[in-house]
């Protein structure tokens, strides 16, 4: 929904000005889209892959040798430090594109293979979203209100999203849904993108700060909670927008059930547990704006951890794993079962 | 801190500019300072008691009959719905100020009597906040960093506050002391006004947002957790700013101790418990600003309830109470022991 490719050109719309202003970026270059995810212009973290195959595709085609490909693609790699997805496609791509057997294959056929492993991977994403809505839709009751934390939504993945996917999924099998929307401080993901997709699917939802959340729960008006991810761990442990930790402990002394709604190119199955997640912290300035003291010291740490034992399940686009399931280390085997195509690192 | 009264003028310092700008502003009359209340440009629930206070005082002082002072009394009295230190500081100057054996007392005996309660009002709010801080400085060690949630400082009350009391108490015994201060959205009052107090005291801070604070906590970067109060019920449940109640909940979870500091002018015996606390419901704007789509529902509660069994201890001027004893109900007991001269309602 953020990123289109277009007669050869690629697109994408800048999420920092949402919902005031629609504006669509040329991304031109690797290096040009690097500098949209790192200023979260291109934001989300399937979509984040998306953008960073799509990319790798538009140098390709546009000559680039072999060598200029894998740098293009350590860039990108690094652009954001913990949504695994932007690593595994750029992963993906190398290996989908590397020459066999050591020889170069020439500029056309590096472009052929990255658009076409491109592609893939956008089609891919597509249909990871719907398989996830439609595994998730079930947990929501007619006539319930949720909770969601940032954007899982469309924005966030070149499908329907995650877990506004889910949201959406229920609301399109005709449940009336009712969404709270964290809005999500510091940088309002909340209220400025889930609202914005909100209102356009026509769901009815209300804004609360990311502090209210609590005695809502404690007054019964929350039935579930649904957030995606940025990176899971092998044992379930995930790495999200800061503030979904506190909803998970929330949620937990409240009995309001938490899912977390990810397609399994969020899962790494290198990293254990989620303690090894490394952590982006950004600027003082998103915080402080215009209204903290000048020199005030800021603590901006852009994900939090939640572990495994506070889900009530994960669902994914290959199945729907219990937190009894995940306590017993069986997110790995539903992973492996159906994996998609995953490059070595 | 936030209240002047010089050459029979009264003036408050205008909260909502802070830090980016020092404004004060001529309250000079009941109504005028009734907005400054709603508008929060004057806030705190202690000083807005002892603001109210000083505003029927110079009402007194510029003339009026016992009918217009009770008339202001009750426009002051429902400013706002849920700090009870407006209600009671309004009562009381109603009672010092009655006129005795229903005999009007002349316009000179009530501006007599109504700027000296005021004085006592005032006078009173200082030492309530060396007592608060004295009794609760010990409950932080040498070393350890503390979290406080909105402003409970010197610009909240006539004194040096009472959480940020605390914690300079602390301070100034010699004690090394880090603050991690919630920046408490949508008004800020954190990220504007404890911070700015803090930089004052050269007391060392670190801004968070409010979604922060659990992932501190599961890192162990929390020792203690120091909140004020706008209304304390009889069991102890108290209502504070919104986002209060979560840190509790996460404090309990994370086994950090949570304290509430406040005067005893706080304490409303008349309301059994948190339950029955009216919730004041603020303007969608707040969260809105200009971010959120231009129809998006918003739900923005000023406050919300922390039940007495998720404290450590409630730190009072009269004394400290302790979660068993406020769970066997001797609040109360404490409370009346040795109360300040308190109105009829």
């Amino acid at each position: 929904m953020g990123l289109v490719c277009e007669k050869g050109r690629l697109w994408v719309l800048d999420q920092t000005l949402l919902p005031n202003k629609e504006e669509w970026l040329r991304a031109d270059s690797p290096p040009q889209m690097a500098s949209f995810i790192l200023d979260l212009k291109v934001r989300g973290a399937p979509l984040i892959g998306v953008a960073a195959a799509a990319a790798l595709a538009r140098c390709a085609e546009e000559g680039a040798s072999w060598e200029e490909f894998k740098g293009a693609a350590m860039l990108l790699r690094r652009a954001r430090p913990t949504a695994v997805n932007l690593m595994a496609a750029v992963d993906r791509m190398l290996a989908a594109c590397r020459p066999a057997g050591g020889k170069a294959g020439g500029k056309t056929a590096l472009a052929e293979r990255a658009c076409a492993e491109a592609e893939r991977v956008f089609d891919e994403d597509v249909a990871l979203c719907r398989r996830i809505a439609e595994r998730g839709a079930r947990f929501i009751q007619d006539g319930e209100s949720v909770l969601t934390h940032c954007n899982a939504g469309g924005l966030a993945t070149a499908g329907i999203g995650t877990a506004v996917g889910v949201i959406r999924a229920a609301h399109e099998s005709g449940k009336r849904v009712h969404v709270f929307v964290d809005e999500t401080r510091p940088l309002l993901q909340g209220a400025r993108l889930t609202a914005w997709e909100l209102e356009s699917l026509k769901i009815p939802y209300t804004i609360v700060c990311d502090n209210m959340a609590g005695s809502l729960m404690r007054r019964g008006k929350i039935r579930g909670i649904f957030v995606g991810a940025d990176r899971i761990a092998r044992n379930g442990d995930f790495a999200n927008k800061i503030g979904t930790y506190p909803l998970a402990v929330l949620a937990r002394h409240h009995g309001v059930p938490f899912y977390c709604a990810a397609p399994v190119t969020t899962v790494d199955l290198a990293i254990e547990t989620g303690e090894r997640i490394p952590i982006e912290e950004r600027s003082p300035e998103e915080v402080r704006r215009d209204w903290g003291p000048r020199r005030a010291r800021v603590y901006n740490p852009a994900f939090d951890v939640t572990p495994a034992e506070l889900l009530e399940a994960m669902i994914l686009d290959v199945g729907v794993v219990r937190r009894a399931d995940l306590l017993k280390g069986r997110l790995s085997s539903r992973v492996t079962l159906k994996p998609p195509a995953r490059a070595r690192r």
